[in-house]
């Protein structure tokens, strides 16, 4: 079919325009792409990205600018409780202790402290920008790769708090979670236990309660020179009395959505929430936020230790606890956490056959941190 | 001006199959740079490359699956001399001893050494792959950023071929070089320059000789392990008699192109090949290869140790040393060698204060690594 002479002409004005704006169109998607192509490689370069693929088939990249959360805190403060909530969370991963991580942050320490050890190392060419780029590397590797991939990931080593500020040389955009606890409860809870940290003699209230004092004491200097803006401090007990609260805190902190999940983080055990069989805490975890870790250690330390017990541990008034009292007004509890703290004690058999089920692997196989000398508390606890 | 009708309508129609042909091309182009760039995001997550750029402007990615060079052996055997001249070479950079990698990966024995804590990491989820994962990347941070970029990084941190078997588990296309040399000038050379390793005694030659024996055995156990396409034995004696012959052997062994420049590495000192003032061999490489250091030994070791050398020492025979003969005929130097070490011996003065020009700053600065005890020579040499 043949068009009339004035139509075919308009015809191919309207497709020549079509094409020439087409062109121009594709010009600009080419130049814009080659454009793309260019700073990706310059980003890959400068930013170092890597990235795990999810078992959603999605792409997580990690590296040193990613916001990573890092808990922190004496052991026996909550540190697991914490990140278990975390956990819960569906954009967080926060997993078992890493144990690998501060160790060979430690062992940066021991070269850095010695000024030969220094002077080689600056000889080799590995100097403190090299040597941070490699303990980064690893750190990354580490906390990527030993769990599920997550937009936010979460480390719960307790004693890298110590090194917070050299944490945050390495990732500018971490973040700390600092816990913090009566170091009566936490010196009862280390000593009834047996959790062995070096330094801690667990025959000695005394001599807890002093080590704790300097543990937290190192511990709080590195989350007030950090900042308000990198390390939030909180209270075990007020978590535990006030969890909605608290976690409200930690998310806004944090810049994370709020999610009721992180409120019964009992039912993601094993389902969101790894536990290793061999970390003391694994078996207090699978219970709800509940009271009964509050107050055990009332009429348990010895008197000559409760009389001195200001000049013993000072820390307790800096945190804000009472020295004198025993125990001290920690608070009222939500209702919520009252009526689960009963229901728990109610079924203390059932708790009891759970946790034994789910932990006699590992306890069995000798896999108690109880009863040897266990190297990852070794942090400079002193 | 208005073109006659006919013209106006041929220039229409040229225009608009001109527009239609760059619409086709452009959309292709689109399509095919964005197919790049999926493929580009899929590559970064499945080899997990990272990159440097050299002061060239040149972008050198480095990842497991690099064909990085290992230069090994008991200290004391030409290992730095073998690294000047591979440094020496356009193509390559191996740098000086970095001192953390052998540390961080007997850190890793140490840990799987034990049971117990063998299971607390797999219950951590920290498994095989993910600590590879994490020590591959330090190691890697360390190799490419410790000295400037060069299309083919190697180490020098002697005692890495220890573990030679788990380095290649971590780089695949890992070769290694394993430097051997007669135990009695090895054994003198540790006692005369004082040159401190863990389980040493410098001042028993028979003792020195075991060490050396058990350490070059277990050397060479690796070495044969890792088989004859990933690691190549060179004698220290064949090296500086025939450097020509054996640097064809290690470029060969190494797929590298030959240069010429393998040949005078002196002429590449602090042009190309970065020397550390701390370590105990760098005043040494200053120098053109030459066979002053071949027979040293001769004469002064003890007559009741070289009564007993093949007892002491069976290594010797094995690695083709006669124990009997003080000492044995290694071979003819080539006529350059001889003439470059008669040079040496003429000039001996000016040698000397080049050296001391060059390394009194960290010699005087304490860094002597004789005086104190090196944990970088620690890595199980017993």
């Amino acid at each position: 079919m043949q068009l009339p002479r004035p139509l075919r002409g308009g015809v191919r004005k309207v497709l020549g325009l079509l094409c020439c704006v087409a062109l121009v169109y594709f010009m600009v998607q080419a130049l814009a792409s080659s454009g793309d192509a260019e700073k990706s490689g310059a980003r890959m370069v400068a930013s170092e990205l890597k990235a795990v693929t999810g078992p959603d088939k999605k792409v997580y990249e990690y590296g040193r600018e990613m916001p990573l959360i890092f808990i922190g805190g004496v052991p026996r403060s909550g540190t697991t409780l914490m990140r278990a909530m975390l956990d819960a969370h569906p954009d967080v991963r926060c997993g078992q202790e890493t144990r690998v991580i501060p160790r060979l942050l430690q062992l940066r320490f021991h070269w850095l402290k010695s000024e030969k050890e220094s002077m080689r190392l600056e000889q080799a060419g590995i100097t403190n920008d090299v040597l941070n780029a490699a303990i980064a590397a690893f750190t990354l590797e580490i906390i990527a790769k030993h769990g599920e991939p997550a937009p936010r990931l979460c480390n719960k080593d307790p004693l890298l708090i110590k090194m917070g500020s050299y944490v945050i040389d390495l990732f500018p955009n971490a973040k700390f979670i600092f816990m913090v606890r009566d170091g009566r409860a936490t010196a009862h809870s280390i000593i009834t236990r047996k959790v062995t940290i070096t330094g801690f003699d667990l025959t000695s209230y005394r001599q807890c309660l002093k080590k704790w004092n300097s543990a937290v004491e190192a511990m709080n200097t590195q989350c007030r020179d950090m900042g308000a803006g990198k390390c939030l401090r909180v209270p075990y007990e007020q978590l535990v009395l006030h969890p909605k609260e608290w976690m409200g805190k930690v998310l806004k902190f944090l810049d994370i959505p709020w999610n009721e999940s992180v409120l019964h983080h009992e039912d993601f055990i094993n389902n969101g929430i790894s536990l290793s069989k061999v970390e003391r805490s694994s078996d207090q975890v699978i219970k709800p936020v509940n009271l009964e870790a509050l107050t055990k250690w009332v009429g348990n330390i010895p008197d000559d230790v409760v009389r001195d017990m200001a000049d013993i541990a000072p820390m307790l008034s800096v945190l804000g606890y009472d020295p004198y009292a025993n125990p001290p007004n920690y608070g009222k509890p939500d209702a919520q956490v009252a009526l689960k703290t009963k229901d728990i004690q109610k079924n203390k058999g059932v708790w009891d056959k759970k946790a034994k089920e789910m932990f006699s692997l590992g306890w069995d196989n000798g896999g108690d941190t109880a009863l040897d000398k266990d190297p990852s508390d070794n942090a400079n606890l002193t």
